[in-house]
Order: C-alpha cells, then structure tokens, then sequence
C-alpha cells in the first residue's frame, strides 16, 4: 500500500490518464449538447445547475468523450483549500518539490476541469479561478513564481444546485459574471423510465411505476423534503428488485429512507409506494 | 513501545489483517440479512440507521464475516480530515512517502469499510467519499496524483444516529441520495433477553427483568432522556450481577448513572429498577 | 508536470515575465488615462472603484503597457495571508531559502501591483502595504530581517467594488487614506455596443440590442439584484450568436441565468430578452 | 535540561514507570472498592461521577495500587487533540518515529487509563476511545495502519464533574453508554475530619470545625457558589494553621479567598469562619 | 529574487540598518518634542494617540533621528503573532537556527521599537511587551530559553487611533497603565497649510483652501464619517494639481472618493469642494 | 543576532540564571511575607489576587530573593498553548531534541514559577498544571513520554485580577481549589507616597498629592473606569516632574491619557489634577 512519491511512468502522459475510454450512456434533453459544444468552441468557463442526481457530472463526463478531451473531476468541499487546487510543494530527499495540483493539471493539459458542487468551496479556492475565466487564460502560481499560460483546449466547468444553497454559500457576483450557465432538471417520465430499465435491470413497465414514486416525492420538494427521488436512487431501487428484494421492501430501502427520517414524509413516501406496489 | 514507521511483513497482507476471524454472535431481527446481501452484489453503498447500541456495528461485523471480505471501521468524528480517510505524505529518510487512509486501504483491498457514526464527520470528509458512490467508483488521491479504481469487492457503508442528530449536521441531499438505507431498533424483548443472558452470564428471568427496566426507560425518550438504555448497558448490568454485586446496585452502576444526571430522571429510573428488583 | 523549485533562467529576468507584451484593447471614457498618468508621476498608490467586470482590470493592464511598467497581478481573497504577498521560506537541500511574494517582487523590479478585490483580504495583507504607501516606501521583510525599499517605478494599485461589501469588509480609514481614488462604470451604451461587436464578432445592430438588455438588468441593481449584467456577459453572448446558437437562448445561457436563480428575476431577465430578440 | 528523543533504558519497562509504588491513603465511604473490583474483573469501562476535590483522582490511584495495575493519567482539556492521547509521528535523524501517546501505551501494557474530566475534551479525543470501549477492545492506529489489540488487563477509566457541565460538553449518548458510573460525594463529616487531622497536621477538634465551615459553603453551592469548599482545601487551611498562622486568617487564605471574588458570599463565608474560630 | 539565508554582512550592523539616515521634516505643534524626551530619558515606554495620517509616524521617525537612536517599526495586524515579534526558529543546513523577531532586536540594539496600530495586535503580541515595560526590562525568549535584558537605550513606543476601536479592541488596564500617553491631532489651519504647500508643491493660498476643505470634512467625523480628511490627502491633492490635473477633478481623486461611498457624504463633500475650487 | 539552538554553558546552571541577584526594594502592607512563607514552607500552589500595578508582581520577586529560590516568570494570553509552558521536541542536525518549557525547567530547578495573569491563558495551560498542584506533584510530558517528579522546593504561584475578568474567563473550580489565596491592593496614602518618592525622585510632599489624585481616580473605578490609577503611572509622572516637565502636564501625560479616552473621564481626571496642581 506504499509507494514512492516520485513521478511515475504512468503520471508522465496524465492526459492519458484522465481520458474518458469509453462512451458514457448519455441521453440529451435539449440542445444542451450543441451548446455546451458552442461554449467550448470559445473556450466559454460553463456553469451547470441543478438538482440532486440529474445527471450533471454524466454529462460532462459525455461532453468530454464526445470532445475526446481528458476530464479532470474535483469534489468541492468547505474545507478545500486553494493549494488544493493549485498545489504544492512537498518535502523530498533534495528540498521541496512542487505538486500541481488538479487545476494546474487540467490547465497544462487542455482538459476540462470540472469543479463539482462549487459553492461548497471556501473563497480562495474559488477566487483562485479568476484569472483563467477571463481574457487572460492565466494561473499564477505565486508560491512557486511561475505564471502557467493555459492550454487551448482547457475548458473549467463548475456545477451547482440553486435548490438547497444558502445566502452565505453564493457565488460572489464578479465570480458568477465569469460563467455561461446551462440549467438541468431530472429528465421527462419516459425519459427517466427508460434510464432506470436500462441501469437497474428491470422491464419498462415496472421502471415506470418507479419513476411515478418519483413525481410524487418531487412535488413535496420544499414541503417538508430538501430534494425529491434521484434517479440514481430510483436506479438502486429497480436494482435490488432485480435482485429478488420484494419491490415494496426495495422501494423503502432504497427511495424512502435515505430521503428523510421525518415520520410524516416517510408516511406520505410510503402511501405513494403503496399507490404503486400494492 | 517505540517502532519504525516502515512497512512490516503483517502490513505486507492487510486483508489478511482485517479479515474477521470468528463469527460474530448475531441474531437477525428481520429481513436485514437477505437485504444486505442484495445490496452487497450491487455494491449498493448503504446507510444504517438507528439508536446507540443497538447492533449496527455488530451487524456490520456480522456481515464482513458473512460475506467473508474484511472490514475496516472509522469511527468519524468532527475533527477528522479528509487526509485520516484517504491518506498523506509522511517524511522518511528519503523524503515523503505515501501512507493509504483507512478509506484508500479499504478501496484497494476489497473490504467493507464502515464509516460510524458518519454525522459527525466534517464535510471534507463526507464529499471525499463521493467518486466512490457513484458509477465511477473511483477514489482520486489528488494529493499524490493517483486515481484510485475501487476493488471490484469493496463497499462502503455509514451508520447515522437519527435520534438525536442536530440540523447542523444532517447529510446534505447530495450525500444521502447515494446509499441506500436499513433501519435499526432494539431487538424485541423476547430476543434481547435472550441476548443479555448469553452476553452478561445471567438466568434467562434475570436477564427478562433487565429487558422490562430498560423498556421504561425507553418509553421516557424524548421526555427528558436523549436515549434510553441500550442492550449494552443491560449485558453491563447482567455482567456485575453475575459477579455479585447485588441487583439493585449493579442496575444503579449500569443502568441509571451512566445515563443521566438528572434528578428526576434519576428517580424515575430507580423506580423502574425498583419495581423489577424490589 | 513536476519540476525542481530552483530558479529558472526565465525567473532570472522576471520583470521581463511580467511586461505587458501587446497592447491591450481599451476603450477610454473619461480623463483617467491622464488622471492615472498624473498619480503615476507622483507614484501615488490608486484605489479604483467600481461594478464587476466593467474594465478596471483591463485599463490597469492597459496602463502598465502605456507605461511600460511590469503588471505583477494578485486576486486577493479571505484566507489569504500576509505571506501570500510578501514571501516565505522554502525549505531546501541547504536548510532554507527565502520566496520573495508578489508584492516583493513588484516592489524590487519596480512594477505596478495591482491588488484585484483587496478588501476580500484579511487585514494582515492589507496591513502589509502600509509601509509602502506613504512617504517611506519601504516593506519590511521581518521574517527574513531585510528592509526592502521599493524600486523608484513601483506603484500599488487596488481595486474595490462598493456595489456589494459588507461593512465588515470596509477598508479601514487608515488605510482608505493612504489612497487616490478613480470611479469606474460600465461604458455608455454606444461605447459598450462598439466593446461588444469588436470582442464578440457580431454585427454592431446585435450589438447595441445586446446593450439594451444589460441596460434593463442594470436597472434592477438593488431592487432584486446584486449587479447588473457586465460587458463581459453581452461579450459572452455575442460569441454564442456568432457561433450559432439562436440569440433567445444565447442570452438565456450567457445573461439571464449566470445571473441570478430567482424566478422572479429571471422573469423580468426573459422578458427583456424577448422585448429586443423576439 | 536537553536530552535526546531516542527511548531510554528506563523507557523500556513503561509498566514499572507506571506502577503506583506506595500504597495510597484512602479512607471507602461505601461499597465503591467491591464495585469497581468487579467491573475490573469484567474489564468494564467506568465512569467516576461526582465534585471538585472530593477524592475521584485518590480513588483510582488507590484502586491501581490494590488491584497492582499501572496508571496512566491524562488531565484532559479542550485544545487536546487524538493525537495527544494515541501518538503521533516524530522527526527523526532516520525520518520519522512513531511515539506512542498515553492511552495506546496503557492498552498496550495492560494499565488503567484514567481520562480526568473527560467532559473537556473534543470529541475527537473522545470518540477516540470508543473502539476500546465495546466488545473489540481495539485502538486503531490509523496514522501508522496498526491495529493495537488491548492487553487483557486495560481497563479504562473517565471523570466527570456534572456540577459545572455545560450542556454543551455533555457526553454524547453514545459515549455514555459504553461506560458503568460510580457516584462520589465529599465524606461525612467524621470521616472527612478524620482526613483532615491525618494529612493536615492537625487536632481532630480543630479538624472536625474546620469541616464545619465546609458544610456551610457546600449549602451555598448553586445559591452563588459553583462548589462548596472541597476537602483539599481543608486539608490547606489545616496545613497553614499547623505552620502557625492564625486559624481566622488561615481560613480566608485557604477556604474563602480561593472559592470566590463575590462580596456576598466572601461575607457569608467569613461569618461561617467567625462562627467557627471566634 | 532568491537569496539564502545566511546572516549578510549588512545584517552585522543592524544598528546602522535601522537608523534615520536624513532629517524627517516635522513641525511640532506644541511641547511634544520636550515632553518626548523627558520619557526618553526615564525610557518611559510611551503611547501615541490621535487619529489617522496626522503625523504619529513621522513624529517617531524625527525624534528616533534627533536622538540618534535606530527605528525599527512594525505595523500591527490581527494576525501577527508574538513570534512575529519575538522571534523564531528557522530549518537551517545544521538543524534549526534562532531568529530574532523586530522586538527583540529592538531590545538588543538599543532602538526605539514602534509598534503602530497596537490595539490591532492579538493579545499574546500585546501581553509579551509586558516585561519590556516594567522595571524589569527583559524580555523572555522561551522557545529559545534565554532571557534578552534591554539595551539601555531601548525605548518602546505604541501608536493606538481612538476614533475607531472597537470596544473589543482596547487595550487592556494592565497593558495601558505600563505607559505615558501623547495625544495628537491634525495641525491648526495655518501650520497644516504650510505643510500641504511644502510636500505637495503647490503654492501657500492654493494649499490654504484645501486645509478649508479638509476643516469641512473633520466636522463631519461621527455625522457618517469615520474619519475626517487627513493631511497626506491633502497632500495628494496638491501633487495632482501641480502635475496637472484641474483642482476640482485632483480633490474627487484625493480628498472625496477615497473617503466614502456614502452618496451623502459625498455630496456634502463635493460641495466643500465646489465652495473653495468654483 | 543569530545564534545557534545548541545548549550553552550559561543554559547549564539554569537555576543560577533565574536566580533575583539584588534584593528588590518591597515594602509590605499586612502580614502577607509571614503568610506566604508558611505556605512555600508547605509548597502550597499560591494565587495573587488584586488589581493592575499594585506590585503582586514585585512581591513574588521579593519572596523569591527572601527565600532564595530561582525566579520563572510567564505573562500568560489567550494564545499560549501548554507546549508553550511544558516544552517541546525542536528538529536539530540529529533529528528532534527536547526543549523544555519555563514549567518544566522549575519544576526540575526548584524555582518558584510565577504564572502572571493566568486567566487569560487558554484551558489546555491551566489544566497543565493540575498534576504539579496536588499530592503527586508530577508534570507529564506526554510527548516526550517523560514523568518530571517536581523538584523539593518548587512552589507555583499564580496572579489573577478579579476586576476586569469576564465571566468565560474565570477559573474552574476544579482549578482553584488547588490554591491558596491571598489578596492586595493598592498600599495605603503614606505608603504609597514614600514608594513614589523613592522610585520617582521627588520630595514627600509632591509625592503625597500624586497619591491624592490617584485616589480620587480609584473612586471612579466601576463608574467609567476599569481600574483606578496605578502606583506604577505615579512613579512614570514623578519621573517627568523631575525631569522638568510642569506637573499639570506631567500628570496628563502619565495619569489622565493612559488611562482612558472617554471625554467625560478625562474632564473628572484633569478636575482632579487641578485640585492638587493649580
């Protein structure tokens, strides 16, 4: 489980590594796909919003393969930090050594780099972004006093959920004025059907049944539930019937529970199973 | 009680290591066994839900054992970073070496890793398991510049306190829409005697009246007790009685102190002990 | 992607690295080109105020390649601190070795230091300027035991946009005193109309309809929104028509929803959209 | 005062260093010596409940001394972090060392581990024990990926003072429950007279008034006093009274002056002195 | 840019590194220049109060060079901590190597050490000067275990602006009363014109109408401003208009915009302007 | 200014180093010097209570010369952290090397350690110290795996000023029953005037109306001052008197303007200085 800190062979083609080998299943709503395509023919910074297991990260990750562009994918969190990003210097057998960090990667490479639940991330690592969203297409690496010029094909793609953000969480104004946005919602019911019979193994008239729970628990998004059913949830649940679990059982394990501990919505969620698996 | 910090033969097998080796004593309460398995070939990650001490961490056990895969635990806590989970450099003599986080081994080796009372983690620690619950199952070690791609075995499962969790630390949606989830409670009378006897040593009446003062306390949760007493507590109190210190004494050690301080709490219980070991 | 922390050939010019090679295209709208020229013969530090992305980052960009002078840029932010601008040291294979920071470097290479969204900082990095931008011109390097005077062409430029600081991020009067002060706005409409056709490669008619609905937005700076919609997003947009993208949804992507995720807003946003590309 | 980090010879039978040598002076006001011998025989976590300076330290001194276990105690805090309680990584001329905190030490030499005022503590800290506290009996080491097994005779051992806790340091259910608890309260009066006069110096006369002034200010505890005044104190005022300082002044040094800087209850205090050495 | 960090041969004088080299040019407004010197000669560590740009600064500066006594000065922030101050251990090539911090260096030397805007300082800044200013006159380095006694020359001097410290900012009684306190204000009209026409170079009627200007604005200090205009802004102002710049436009850039974004405020002193520059 | 960390010969008889070489000129008030040495005869941890500048600090110096014991002194703040007072490994050309603390060291030495002003230290500082003030009178350094059995003659002693101390601030009761206590205050008028006199260098009579005047000033303490005029501010305006500086002025400079900024205050002081120095 140890491994020197030295540079690999496989780390010395990185946009090899974060290449996306094969075609992710992705299916279009829109014409998000032409102009996600017009976005990166300007190398236009793209913000993507939207809820809960929709499908953002699939989507990019789809953009990525269709462009045949390395993907560079970074969690956020409150307690990243800009050298996250960026990098850093670690300690070697001769003195310090810098790291780029996933930023400084992407940007070498031409990749896109896409910064997942953005506002999660503290301001400096938000700030630290700037100079590549404008004419300049910079990052200065001040701590190592090196100036990195991005590469063409380097696209930074942020996301973001407006539905349970709080003031304190928003992007700044001259943050956000760097971003063209695309919304995404959870896609239409036969839609929706068709991916959870495709990922969950199930046939199309039970898939729709799930997908029907699914109305139901959105309409109760902000009367009571932070975020209705996932698709990634209805997916888990045709998945464990598929798997012999009762489906009224898998619907409470896998669509019920993980919403909420509330017992008025666990009542309302289970009355809606029961409309449909009786 | 000094050692070096290089890698030792038994660290050569960690799975070796972390493999249960005796079979946990588990008494199913339901269907949670069949349940499991089913998410464990999909390598669902999953979500246990419960009070304190009421099997969840030796229902897990149970299950690595069951399932034969090792198990490596974390019991998370509010000042846990995101480098305890997945790993960080260490000096050495020759500059910095990797060291694998629990969560970093975990995924390598193919084990479950159980991540208790996950709540109370901050969210760097949180959002770090994410690329590991999705399609991707991937861990990246952005630190090191290593994506790491799960073991086709491993799962990850979280154990959460819905009784007596604060607003500021429920999971955000983008979390819990990733398990999941099983609910827990204490077993009915009739099998936790059954367990209290076995554990503590006791007769099965000893151990029945035990059962019947915590089932008061339980009934006081939420009016004046965060919790009532657990079946450990009660294998506690069989296990003083056994070695003979007298019943109403062993419940007051066991039973009543360690769970409140309040006086009428304290009073309330002492009845309930009273009128059970009079 | 990784390279040893000894100086380069390149850092050995690095006022050099930091000239402004081509001319930047700016759009003057009032006296401050001779206004700033005045403060510059004077080296007296400049303050500049305004809305996001109305140019003053450009115009500094253009001043320093009128001058002649070095542009050493810093996107200042909350977690920043004092050793981000004036230096640190590094650990090496000879014991330390001393980092000179931005700000350090501006001052020994006599550049222009431009302090971008300085109040974002904490006050330790703005503290840190003190000594450099009154009569001394000195910047103490207490880490390091060295009082480093500042090259006669050096000068300290910072901007602020009033719009949205909280008092908690006022600058301090002792500090604010320490500064002349220009006012920057959005170009008038002809002016941002010709910004536009020339940046985003649209015909001048499209244009000046673009202007019109940055126009609307502006108006409801304060009444719903943070800030209006920048040249930048008109610039974004034109480049979604120019690609192909229909002008309805090119503005919906690059004016409407970057800005804001109030329904209402979004309304107002649309429907001024529409008014001028139905 | 400088000496090298490297284990000494004395450091090589930490369980001799540990060993409480003499036997401790402790005077049982109940059945609290059997109790704990038999929760000793089950190894069961114990919980030491009761006010400043009544004796909850001497008892856990006398009972490692009986039951001829080592004692490691650590005086916990709220800056203490894990690390200072499992060990940590040094620096050393071959890299790094691991050193051992105080608990890994004692589960490893099979000591009694006292935690005083646990309450203090972070929950890092205390969550820390919870794998040594349930039927694993474990500490993971995670930082050095080793599993330390508790030595058969570790037994572990907290204090509490519920007088002064604030809601917000109350132990989490969680933690409550793995431990059994034993109430301590100041001795009665002849028994804690008896204390005074041994370790004071003093006539058990003047012993028995000195406790009477205790009595008074332990009425005052809540009603302006957060303690009355505890036995150690009575053993000072003893003390400063056998060196032959007059027993009025004696008192405000040792008893009233140390409990409080209220006008009011200084009073009430001096009149109980008064009272009792007019 | 990179230099090591051996001690330089300039740095084996420090003495005369930090002395004034040329006259400042001050012009006492009453008896401060005596009354300075009578604390100088006791070493009377002294306190500067009075409100932002009006001169405490300078004065330090002329009375360190009429003393002839090195200056060494550090600007006080929230973040500095007393190692900043007092020194601390760097990595050398042989292990780690002591550095003096400026205070004491200060005390080593035999400077007047001044520690500007003090009550910005965190208290372990403020609490270390405390054995400097009593009649011990040491100053404890504990990391490095050696006790520093002053220079007989050394002499401490605090500047501190009351005009806009919070409450949470003042100085604590034991730190206030280790010092004799000067208060300073702006010159009267007449003293600070001739100032404004020496360093702005601008003739003495010119310069007498912006001191009117700056009275205006004084007036409104606690009426929605927190300062009024300060003498270096007056200074500004001058220099502007000597190179060029109309007077109304020099006094928006120096005197208005950098003082408020008030609307009012600055109509109130656009007005001021307007009265004296028609 | 540089040295290196290596021990020196002066470091190897600390005991000398701390030792008061010159008796300190101390004149006591009550029976406090008989008090407290029948406490150090018992080696009972001792707290000094009383306000700002009334000479706690003089007369642990002068107990310390009386007694013949070395003297470590520590300023306590909020930022201090135990290592600050315990020690800690430094790295060195070997690895790491113990460094001891000003705790550590008097506790090896036998000295009295003063700790001045120790409410303001953070809990971890306090807690600290709770081994060395009981019957074991041990200091663990758990880093370093070291128990330190305190020297026979060390004696601890703490000070602590009950004026102005906030209620978060205070200390536990757990902590200050470890003590005695004894009280000070300012001396009374002819004490205190010869006390100026001597240290101030001017005759009785100027001596005694400079006490009047603080007299007057401690009257208003808790009705718009913290704390009235201390002692220490007395001997500062008698110094400037006897260096020629007009009383009145003399008395502003070093009583009125320390003390506070309030108008109304300083109107009441100056009133009191005219009384006495018309």
């Amino acid at each position: 489980m140890n491994s020197p800190a030295e540079p690999t062979a496989r780390a010395a083609d990185p946009a090899a590594r974060y290449r996306v080998r094969t075609q992710p299943w992705y299916r279009p709503v829109g014409a998000e796909v032409e102009q996600f395509e017009a976005a990166w023919g300007a190398r236009m910074p793209m913000m993507l919003k939207g809820p809960t297991g929709c499908g953002k990260s699939r989507f990019v990750e789809y953009m990525a393969w269709r462009l045949e562009r390395p993907l560079v994918t970074v969690a956020c969190n409150e307690d990243m930090t800009a050298a996250d990003l960026v990098g850093r210097f670690l300690l070697d057998r001769d003195g310090t050594r810098w790291q780029d960090g996933p930023l400084t990667l992407a940007a070498r490479i031409g990749a896109i780099c896409y910064l997942d639940e953005v506002v999660e991330a503290r301001q400096d690592t938000v700030v630290v972004i700037h100079p590549l969203t404008d004419h300049r297409r910079v990052l200065p690496l001040d701590k190592k006093g090196e100036l990195v010029e991005a590469h063409p094909d380097f696209q930074l793609v942020i996301s973001y959920n407006p539905g349970y953000q709080s003031l304190m969480k928003a992007l700044k104004p001259s943050t956000r004025q760097r971003f063209g946005a695309l919304d995404f919602d959870y896609p239409d019911a036969e839609a929706e059907a068709e991916v959870v019979a495709h990922e969950g193994g199930v046939p199309a008239e039970l898939a729709a049944r799930l997908v029907q729970v699914a109305a139901r628990s959105r309409n109760l998004k902000g009367h009571g539930l932070d975020e209705g059913i996932s698709t990634r949830l209805l997916v888990y649940a045709a998945t464990l019937i598929a798997r012999g679990i009762p489906a009224p059982e898998a619907c409470r394990i896998a669509l019920v529970r993980p919403l909420t501990d509330d017992p008025d919505m666990r009542e309302a969620l289970d009355a809606a199973v029961a409309t449909f698996f009786a």
